[in-house]
């Protein structure tokens, strides 16, 4: 007998959990009740390897079977609550985010940057105001949102250049900026004013702020941002009265973090995002 | 060479998921920058073998490595993303959660029963009222803690005889209902009354209203709770105030299951959960 190599036992092990992942993505909005052959047909993977994954995942709890359909259980919210836990920021800035929300009486998030994407990690919805889903967890392309160009801004050279070749500056609605230099500036501009204003660019009627949140290195962490909707205000009374709350909250979720501001942050008068 | 029969192929595979899940697990609040010896501890598995797991989870973004010490990444949201994404009741359980939280200016839960734990899985916070972290996906024990309590009233006998028995009736605080026939007693209580009202049984201060959602067969799938402190209410005031709104908004997100109401709720008088 030929004993397995140790490189052929890397594969194997490898697969099978980027299999079980595969398998437990296949649950979505599109397919929330799959059978055992529509997941074998989403995944591109045999019938009995989606039978054996689909039994080990059951006995994790992750997913129920019944009637010849399958569906995730809410055990599965636990391993999202694993990264909450495990990130003191997010517990650092839950208050804030509230206080924050209970000022303003609207909706307050707290965004990172994961790859070329942003993902909220936080948020505190007061309203229904925006028609995109934005629970927690949602990841929006980081070159094409608002949420994205306000937390590309503060981040590294390189890595915007990095959103600037990987992503293509694909357009995804006719507001969407594509032309790299363009995209620098105005990224550029965010920055010099030390907070963002968005009125109306993504989505009619949709007005956000956007200021950075720093970690003991000073490094920008993630973005906060407050949103409202022209309906129940105007970006100018958004300038006045909910910028310089959110621009305070930032600073005391940065302090939290362990970040001493070296000068308060500059805030232009009204040559904003807008 | 012996080909390695199916039998030992299935038990290879079921044991890298399994073991996949335990390392991404064992991230948490106390081991969030784990080293690979950390993980190994915790796991009981080898070095080798998670540095393996590490790679793999890694290759699918869940994980970051840096200076000897691992990290989750917000990438771990996505996988709860799937269990919301493919969850009718918590897409037409948000609006209904905003607009209860607006009216009642408090704050509004979703959580449904998986096994013998209550699961929150959706909420609108408004104030930090409570000293746990009841983010969505935190899990408590259903017998021990006023939301399972509401939840299980609401559920089949098999389902509370599966909790008492499972659970032991462990007391979690000396609030705890250990004796099995006073808990099958309060359960009726509150099945009888339709709703559920708990002052300051679990904490000091926190006032909590439950209501159940019913599906289209007419199965409670969830309870919805309003909670408040004594700081800012009273039992008396939540009852006549919040708990007509919270049997409207449960009767609203059931209507919106498919639910048809054979009658209205039967609302007893001050002869509630308290």
């Amino acid at each position: 007998m030929t004993p397995m190599t140790e490189t052929e036992r890397d594969r194997d092990r490898i697969q099978s959990i980027e299999r079980g992942f595969a398998v437990l993505l296949a649950f979505d909005d599109e397919h929330p009740n799959p059978t055992l052959a529509e997941l074998a047909s989403v995944t591109g993977l045999s019938r009995p390897a989606v039978r054996r994954i689909l039994l080990t995942l059951q006995g994790l709890g992750y997913v129920e079977g019944g009637g010849g359909r399958w569906r995730l259980t809410p055990r599965v919210l636990s391993i999202g609550q694993h990264y909450v836990a495990s990130n003191a920021l997010i517990e650092v800035a839950q208050p804030h985010l509230l206080r924050l929300a209970e000022q303003t009486h609207e909706s307050a998030s707290l965004a990172t940057l994961d790859d070329t994407e942003v993902v909220y990690i936080a948020r505190v919805p007061v309203r229904r105001i925006m028609s995109i889903n934005v629970a927690v967890g949602t990841r929006v392309p980081a070159h094409a949102t608002s949420m994205g160009r306000a937390m590309l801004a503060w981040t590294t050279p390189e890595q915007i250049e990095q959103v600037i070749n990987s992503s293509g500056m694909r357009a995804y609605t006719p507001q969407t900026i594509t032309d790299p230099a363009r995209f620098r500036a105005e990224l550029r501009r965010v920055r010099e004013n030390g907070w963002a204003l968005v009125a109306e660019e993504l989505e009619d009627g949709l007005i956000s702020a956007y200021a950075p949140v720093r970690d003991q290195s000073g490094r920008v962490v993630a973005a906060l941002a407050s949103s409202t909707s022209t309906g129940r205000s105007t970006a100018a009374r958004v300038e006045a009265e909910v910028v310089p709350l959110l621009l305070r909250t930032a600073e005391q979720i940065s302090t939290d973090l362990g970040h001493r501001a070296a000068a308060p942050p500059v805030v232009h008068g009204r040559d904003g995002f807008y």
